[in-house]
């Protein structure tokens, strides 16, 4: 496959939760590849000066329901998490170690950690900010973790999360989920139709 | 009619707009009366921290795509006013002064009041931050401008709008447009659909 889709996510992010359940679904009807692009919100808000939703006046009681209901709609396990948000900076550089990895034999991986870390978040309600947690989920879909471990502490590793977070801002990623193909941004879980029918009719 | 649906909204919010053109089809599918709340963001933001879409840093050029796509979507035209965002106080007053009239030949007009504001800037391009702009899109519908035009400068109405407004941020309004139906509030005109199943389904 040769087209992808960019899916840039934070993981303290329950609308790039909903939407990681749902985005292979749609690459597959077009033949796409996702590229799990794991950024740091609290990066990209120093740029634009916003908040995690929950800790935004008046948006906050708003938000919660808003996740139950959208989670509901697709029909999505999600529980919120009792320590929310949470830096999830381990998370991201294992992701980006895997994905970036030059044996396949560890890239393969990726997609599922993806998934495992997420629900390890949302639905098991697993602190993934502690790097032991990412250790074990790593480890529990058979991940060697002394590799990994090692790889969350390489400066190189740092270096192209660091970088990752850069060239997303550069592209005016400002949220999660942003979903980008073909240079077109589609932002949100709820706009995974639009996409939908973006790539359907290949663009306006 | 006995239950509504309060829409709350600020003429300078395309997403208002769009949902504007939607909201009554599913108000009538409901048996339910739409409540026009016009509302002034400025106010909101301060509250909020918040700012005009087009002006968040990296937002900007989104906001535009995701407008013109949003519009596409719902079969809405919906052409990008040169002068944006704009005050739209002297809007505000007008309606909330048809809305309260207590005579039903004043009041009747409000709903096609609403929508004749939204067209004059969203399809004409009139710059309805303008009094002598919103004066005219009234007297085209037939509402008596001598009226209108003392209302607008009246202090009962602009004490009314105010508390609008005062009200609406006490109900954690933050945004437009949002809807509040038997006290479950739903925000953005991509929340039309889940508004729809939670009054189908009569709750969750």
């Amino acid at each position: 496959m040769s087209k992808t889709i960019d899916f840039y996510f934070d993981y303290s992010s329950p609308f790039g939760y909903l939407a990681s359940e749902r985005i292979e679904l749609l690459a597959a009807k077009y033949e796409r590849a996702v590229i799990w692009r794991p950024i740091l919100l609290g990066a990209v808000f120093k740029v634009t000066g916003q908040a995690p939703l929950t800790q935004m006046p008046l948006k906050g009681n708003y938000s919660m329901r808003d996740f139950a209901r959208s989670a509901k709609e697709h029909k999505i396990t999600y529980k919120h998490p009792a320590n929310f948000p949470i830096g999830t900076v381990a998370a991201c550089r294992a992701t980006l170690w895997m994905r970036n990895h030059e044996s396949e034999s560890v890239s393969k991986y990726t997609t599922e950690f993806v998934h495992a870390v997420f629900r390890a978040y949302y639905v098991a309600g697993k602190d993934i900010s502690d790097t032991a947690v990412v250790t074990q989920v790593a480890s529990d879909i058979g991940i060697d973790c002394e590799q990994l471990s090692s790889a969350m502490n390489d400066q190189a590793v740092k270096a192209a999360l660091r970088k990752e977070v850069e060239n997303a801002i550069e592209l005016e990623v400002f949220g999660s989920p942003m979903m980008i193909v073909d240079n077109e941004p589609f932002w949100g879980n709820d706009r995974i139709e639009q996409l939908d029918r973006w790539l359907a009719q290949g663009g306006w």
